[in-house]
């Protein structure tokens, strides 16, 4: 059942230089799973996605190396001062509804293995706000839900759009939520994945650039409605959630330096990075795995030479603008909260418009 | 009932140049007040301390400036990216265990007025762990808490030690928990006030420091026994929170210069920021108002000249020192969670060493 | 003489929504001034450029607030770390050459007015590299450029191209130098402008992205020859500083966030920020100014409320990616030190392919 | 010559519970040296000190991790934004006045090697401001004390107090200038050595605190004569370069991380930070070296695990209490610039107090 939504790709969007992984998926880096636990119902309409870096039984205390940056801080990422302080990831990272950050902590809490050994962590999980389809008060995401959207993560295609954490959110108001894209890059001999996946919640139509092709203002309101979210809520903008997953071996400020690459793509879609919108993006590398628990002296790792990180830039780049037009070209028209309805980016505008370019300049 | 406990200064310690307010608490900020819910029973010893910064009615949409900073990451302040983003501070500021953070999210989710008119807001969650005396799982802190401490939230004297979110907190391996202090300032013919409080639960018993005696390598296990907890979770050190509060007007980046202080006055003690240790300071000044959802071209702001912040910083310093030591003198012994039990700082051992260093070096 | 360079909208190429101002200049900000000292003779080919926040006499001694970003930290603005820490700029803003700053800071302490009363203040001196153009050897900028920028500094149209400390830079394998833009901006009824200046120096070819079109992988090394500069020096890319002026009243955190918006600006045009590229924002406001040496127990300030930046933010998007196609724009073709020639963007192919797409997608 | 100066440990004061090195030193971390260029003459009293990271011929193109912190950001470390962004340390430390920083950044470029390979590299050079007894006009610092304080770096005793880049620097109102002490740490059966340099240059008389006696309040002015600098610049407090040193083999983040608390040693003298004083640590590891110029697909490296660090940390506070404690210990009574004079630490009066102290509380 997943990945058959259409992709950017399918409708003739080839954005930038790097091959694709076999998925086009984050899950193309080695070791990186994903899982959706997607609600619906009356008023509601959210979930919450995983993201593993590793196997499910090593998830907690096998740390990898990462980072992050905040573009526009309206927004929150819990954990992601220990993330910084130490470099580490370890458990899963977890994207979801705002409401439902209160109830993923305690779920988290309550299966964190090992507690008795090493008291606790800190756990990373990341938020959009999906209150204009999704009732803030339906109290729909539960403590459970945290076990069961890790046991449902796994390897291969990724479902993308109104899925998981993605299931109520919107991007350049059109109805989007989770997509994903990947990128191989050679280095001096070595083959690695990048891969990116968002949860993309954010925008303005009119800002809307796909390819380069400023669709935002040419669609306009008479074509595809609008939602009236921003005239009630005038300076709420939703936000965007990134996340960069590669195998290349990276240090923590490497990683970090990553993030800052993925709002360069985000940019090239259009992104104002507005007062509203919280833009938080964390990468992190499998490279090294690192025994959270480890009794040693030290531990060998591998890196990266700072000055061989330039294709993993662009990887990030190119990945993360697919991703997000993924997002918003798998996601269906959707009635949520309140009877309200956000309707997609409709594909056969976006597929006219690249032809017409390519008509008029030929590559 | 508050505040009879013992503080630092009754056992002859007189810390620094500055004068106190008249309850020596941050609540001598006008305008602050702080509550409590502290929760007892079986295998249960935890609770929540509330800061808030100015009226109830007007809690959440009229905020002041402030700033952040952390020594180390071990830990999590939930709502701080958006406080480093926008300088802002509305609603309350909560103190909590490790444990009770999910739970308090969702209730204050709940109560967070006004949420059609702006969308919401990022709580200030702060969190240190308590599941030495605590049980983990017994999920005593549920989302009634958040409303409850928040009504509960009066001016005048502090309650320290071992309650609210201090209930289960020990320092330099003694009971301790919440304590408080502060300082007036004169700053070019006007009057302020600094006040702080902290929730502490950190070091190693042998690094406390008291106005500059070690009292900490003198009281040894055979004196007072030192909690097994360090056996058990060798990396496990704890965390303190420092809230600085003050009525100088200051801008956002002058409020984190001020947590930065924080840590100078947390030094004095004996801290070392272990990395098992979530050292974070947040600071806010009530001498600016701002309308979170004004429509206003502009707002009429004061601020302190950067060099006339020093009496300030001296202030910082100082009562973050004595903060902690109200903290360790105001707890009393504990006894919680698997009947392990967590000893108070000798009284008189304290008031011995400060009377013959007295003696031997007097003033 | 100056600004008779053709700009990117003299090529049909008209960026976003938002007006500009008179001169599309950030000397549309009321009370800015821009000066250039251009170096040219045997192997030297460099130069320094000033901006100054207000008038000559008050430089110094009123302060406006400020912030700055790092996207790629390859390079320095000395004088940052203050900025950090109070969110003042007095004194110019230079930006010159790497081989420039040590001769400059000496040539600003030496006339740094007041040295008595204050002491010192830190220089805020940017640099990016142009030892390919430029002798590192040849000691062409000494301590007098600084008074002598800092005098020539004028309102009006600004030199773009290269002049000042753009004479050496390049930007996408073509020359480039010094650009400028502006945006106006009603914020509730209240008229702003805000201004980007860029010394531009980046980037490989083939990412340049005009307006949306990928011109540089269709303009390639036959029709225009590339520099050697990448052959011997594979890692070095060159850098840009960006500054962001605005008369509209803004706290130093607000400034911060407007110089993370440049970098949206910048990704616009195809940036990849590798590795080898120090990539700087920095940002100031006018509408505060602030007496330095002030003995005031406070000072009155105004700020915009945060939840009014937006339009801001968009103008700060735009103008930055219309000063560096402007940096480009006004350059011409150079021949410097070892009889290196570096090449400039052929307006015609800029041109041509505009019409093109214009005929193809008219809007 | 060397290392003949009174150090705290002759007056009966031994702080903290590590061992020391044999020299006690930041030389005692095995390829760490240091030199020291002093100028004396009319109205000259200035200098600079080198901090070399490994063998001088390899300085600059093997690199070794560090990180930074700021405390207060009222001076400058230039290039440290590449230090944030890379993690990486190559090329000497250099401590000197903030006049003699233009000139040294002139000097490092001279001699940075093989600038056709790799471009150039971002110097790491930090400043206090001795204007009080050095003339800032002298210009006596030269861009060839660049080369000579790198050649004048050797391993063995440093010299302490009024040499190099303290030549003219005071803290707490008495003369001081460099200090440095080393502590020895074991971890899981591995020795390290971890080892401080301060160049020390702030504080106000009364807060002096040594080995947690006030004695900056008991020796009044009328027993040591105050400096009258802060009648004249009364906002100008000085400042302090720390730099940390250990051959322990750490990342990047935990460079940055014993850089943070460098500060807890540094508070434990009584510093407040004023908003007049630049207060800069550096950390840095010689535990990996990196080849800057490799063209290698990865580098293999090591790095203590996260939960090993607190060693680490109990060294550098105690080593940073102890090298500013050194730097007021050797320095001597000087005479500078406008005739102006600055008092040293008298001996006695910190040898009487200690064993009075020793005699009430033995230990």
């Amino acid at each position: 059942m997943t990945s058959v939504s259409p992709r950017i790709r399918d409708l003739g969007v080839a954005l930038g230089f790097l091959p694709t992984g076999p998925f086009n998926a984050i899950t193309d880096v080695p070791g990186v799973s994903v899982g959706h636990v997607s609600l619906r119902g009356e008023g509601v309409c959210t979930g919450v996605t995983s993201i593993l870096h590793g196997p499910r039984e090593e998830l907690w205390l096998r740390a990898c190396f990462g980072g992050s940056h905040v573009l526009n801080g309206y927004g929150q990422v819990v954990g992601r001062d220990w993330l910084s302080e130490s470099g580490l990831v370890n458990g899963p990272i977890l994207l979801t509804s705002y409401f439902g950050v209160g109830a993923l902590l305690q779920g988290l809490n309550a299966i964190c293995p090992d507690t008795a050994a090493h008291g606790y962590t800190h756990h990373l999980v990341a938020e959009t706000w999906d209150g204009w389809l999704n009732d803030p008060a339906s109290g729909a995401l539960r403590p459970e839900h945290a076990p069961e959207v890790i046991e449902a993560a796994t390897a291969g295609p990724v479902a993308e759009g109104c899925v998981g954490g993605g299931s109520g959110m919107c991007t350049y108001d059109f109805k989007a939520g989770i997509g994903t894209a990947s990128r191989r890059v050679s280095l001096l001999g070595q083959d690695y994945t990048l891969g990116v996946l968002v949860q993309s919640n954010f925008g303005d139509r009119r800002n809307l650039v796909v390819d380069g092709l400023p669709l935002g203002r040419e669609i306009g309101a008479d074509a595809v409605p609008v939602p009236e979210r921003k005239k009630v809520l005038p300076n709420e903008d939703g936000s965007i959630i990134i996340v960069v997953a590669t195998d290349a071996p990276l240090l923590p400020q490497q990683c970090t330096a990553l993030s800052r690459r993925a709002t360069l793509g985000l940019a090239r879609t259009g992104a104002m990075a507005n007062n509203g919108s919280g833009d938080f993006a964390l990468a992190f590398s499998t490279g090294n795995r690192v025994d959270v628990l480890a009794e040693q002296p030290w531990q060998d790792l591998q890196a990266l030479p700072q000055r061989q990180l330039d294709p993993l830039f662009h990887a990030t780049v190119e990945a993360t603008e697919e991703a997000i037009l993924n997002a918003l070209c798998a996601a269906t028209i959707t009635t949520g909260y309140k009877n309200r309805t956000v309707y997609n980016l409709p594909h056969d505008l976006v597929r006219d418009a690249v032809e017409r370019r390519g008509q008029a300049l030929p590559r």
